[in-house]
């Protein structure tokens, strides 16, 4: 098993992880937002099936929400690539949820600031009905 | 009805229309790649309920495979803005679906072009099972 996600998931690596279920696991990325992804090692968009996909778009839905709630961000940016043509690096399905603030400040990506987002994330994602 | 996405759902305005049904709708935008949105006027991720956002991923899983092998493209790259700070200027969600080559060159927004890529991608999306 080289794929990094993969090795999050399984905890053979350490990982600032928010939520998971039986299909869908949501976690912070080293540049500090959070990713959503399938426990599957599915490469890319053309790998998923219609449940799958529907399981990622609505965990997506609630995180987006939540991190807008919890990190009072002014806006939502959810990015997802497929493919090297496209900037996908890691070869494992995600979505990217960046927070984005009206003064145009970067995520902090610092330890404290990515352990900080996983829990208020998952905080205001246990306070979603 | 102010919204020009709304406009070009009824008809009241043209565009390069790709595909749709019930609650769905693929569109060419004026950058020259697809767009899926919901027909109803929903502005952004946080008013999508569950079965909409299902909807809509899996048009654009579809959408996302057709533009692959249509425009032989080498990735594609999905992104969706939510609120003014993350850069949306159309306030009724919709999905990105752009095409990427590995030689970096832009999606062609000529008019032509625009009417070959709704041609191109609706019967690409008419191939799939």
């Amino acid at each position: 098993m080289s794929c990094i996600f993969c090795k999050i998931i399984t905890r053979v690596l350490p990982g600032y992880i928010i939520a998971e279920d039986a299909n869908t696991i949501v976690f912070v990325s080293l540049e500090g937002h959070p990713i959503v992804a399938p426990k599957e090692h599915i490469p890319d968009i053309f790998g998923l099936n219609d449940e799958l996909a529907s399981m990622i778009m609505n965990t997506a839905r609630e995180v987006a929400r939540a991190t807008k709630e919890g990190l009072a961000a002014d806006g939502i940016y959810v990015t997802q690539t497929n493919g090297v043509a496209a900037g996908q690096s890691v070869f494992h399905y995600h979505m990217h949820v960046h927070p984005k603030w009206s003064d145009g400040r970067p995520m902090d990506r610092s330890e404290e600031s990515r352990k900080r987002t996983m829990e208020t994330v998952r905080s205001f994602l246990q306070r979603q009905v």
